[in-house]
């Protein structure tokens, strides 16, 4: 049965990125040996990394003096990253949900932080609004889309101060204007290829100001004055990324991207608007367009067992919603499909026919 | 032409590691879903993880009492990461060559450090012998063995302090008496699998004592208590992982490792040390067998280019030296074949015959 993949992270990627990866495990460029057990420094390899960087500047259109680094550690580790690069008295966070908060806790290792604005009080159900942003920070930090709670800030903001973007699940599925922000991080394993790497954009002339040493494996410039190869990088998924690129520009780049993640949020949420048994979690002017959180009517509790079970037996997978909320999330990365996200639909519809 | 791969890491992998890799890349266990694109939360990854820190327990015959993690970040974040769980007031490390340097350079962020032991007056070509072990130490760093330089210390020594050891380069080569370790880590790249993560084997009870505070990414305890699943840990890498276990398992274990390993070194270190134009650069008791180092004969130099021209053309990959040593570097490790180690005799051989 044909499935669809409707995880959180890692999560859905094009056939021919997953294709063309084995390909090169197999056989990389046709050397006889396997992408797995190639030297980082092999003179074919650099190669791998100076066009993924190359991509990623052309798609989000980055300008000059922004650095592109691969890290691993994931996320989490740039949560504790970002403050011991950037903090030096006075750091803020708006808290948007579970992933803001983790971030927002590491950064209290090394400096006052301050809560800017949350929405916690509504269980993260709509993005704070109308918050002041005070001129006497080093950075504010934001998470432009929570995967758990479902809501999305599909705008860059106007901020007096440094911003600072967590873009995990987010990141290349919209025009983003990169001159407003200081850094930009993303765990790749949802836009940008496998578990394993994690992308981080820099601005150059803001790094190395905060007033403490730094390991050497936690200075940005460590990483950044040897591109990405201070030590051996995750070679295998920084290639999962190339091809993830590579795709994402031959379908049209970030523009396309995001009118296909457009579409494909309207279809589901107008069916979750429509559909009697179920109802959205998120205020809908904050509903984020590639986690969609929806939970049963509270008269249909009864059924959200019986829905999951329905869909699961329909090949939809990863669609159990994260237990802060409850309920079901559809997440419609860029590879998402239309095709997928009218299987979901069907699914609901049909589900709703027997109920 | 048939590829002989000696590169230092990323390195040769088991030819049946590689292709069972590339086909759950296509399927996972037969899900339709790419092992890209699962989620690092399904029901069908956590055996992944189960089976493979069994399999490591199991091989390396790791006592109760221990935990074994995968991080992201590489050995190199190890170095920081270590003194900032362990160092209390005062760490002793042995320094072996430049990654035992590396990992002492980090300690110094966490406290006093110091240099037990070195033979860098040597350039590194023995290891240092004979010194003695303060006992208020924390603990004693050392480096078994040293990829760049080619020594082995291939024996577990008593240690008055806890010991703690990068194995990244030499774990799963021979049999180790785990219970001489506080803390063993390694950089999964040369023997356990594909780059993009670190094994760590922690003894429980030694951990949580350093008097700091640690960002929660830093701190061991995080990953033991999630068994790796803090975050979304590198879900491909640590696959290959799990095939490269099983391929040491279905092999025999550690000590039929150790047997190859012992004797793919005799045939090329016997070559040159019967050869007119080559010599060894370490101390013969002291050679590692992961990674053979040699160099061309003070009268012969000017061949050394043409040489690795001559051994390129014969399909021979990755032997060019380090640039702290020069000449030629032959690392075999655990996938390394009698075949590839008698290919390379025959090519120092064959070109002897020419001069």
């Amino acid at each position: 049965m044909k499935k669809y993949n409707f995880n959180a992270g890692p999560s859905m990627l094009p056939r021919e990125v997953i294709e063309n990866t084995a390909k090169q495990i197999l056989d990389f460029n046709g050397s006889g040996l396997s992408l797995m057990e190639i030297s980082h420094r092999a003179k074919d390899f650099q190669p791998v990394v100076d066009e993924t960087v190359a991509l990623i500047k052309e798609l989000l259109d980055i300008p000059e003096g922004y650095s592109v680094i691969f890290l691993g550690g994931g996320a989490s580790l740039q949560f504790m990253q970002i403050p011991a690069n950037f903090l030096i008295k006075k750091a803020g966070y708006v808290n948007t949900g579970t992933w803001a908060k983790k971030a927002m806790k590491e950064a209290k290792h090394f400096g006052e932080t301050i809560e800017v604005a949350s929405s916690a009080d509504d269980n993260y159900c709509h993005l704070p609004k109308d918050f002041t942003i005070p001129a006497d920070l080093d950075y504010l930090h934001i998470t432009t889309n929570n995967t758990i709670f479902g809501t999305e800030l599909r705008k860059d903001i106007d901020s007096p101060v440094p911003l600072i973007a967590d873009m995990s699940s987010d990141i290349l599925s919209r025009p983003v204007d990169v001159s407003k922000y200081d850094a930009i991080y993303a765990g790749c394993q949802k836009n940008m290829g496998m578990a394993g790497v994690t992308c981080v954009i820099l601005k150059n002339d803001k790094l190395g100001r905060a007033p403490r040493e730094l390991p050497t494996m936690i200075d940005y410039n460590t990483h950044v004055s040897k591109g990405s190869m201070f030590n051996t990088p995750p070679v295998v998924p920084i290639y999962s990324v190339l091809e993830t690129m590579r795709w994402v520009k031959a379908h049209g780049g970030v523009k396309e991207m995001d009118k296909r993640a457009q579409e494909r949020a309207r279809i589901v949420y107008d069916e979750i608007d429509r559909n009697k048994l179920f109802k959205g979690t998120v205020a809908v002017e904050d509903r984020s367009v590639m986690n969609l959180c929806f939970v049963m009517n509270e008269e249909y509790k009864d059924l959200e067992k019986p829905f999951l079970d329905f869909a699961t037996e329909r090949g939809m997978v990863g669609i159990k919603g994260h237990r802060s909320v409850g309920g079901f999330r559809a997440s419609c990365y860029n590879a998402q499909t239309l095709e997928g996200v009218n299987a979901l639909v069907q699914c609901m519809k049909d589900f709703e026919a027997q109920h």
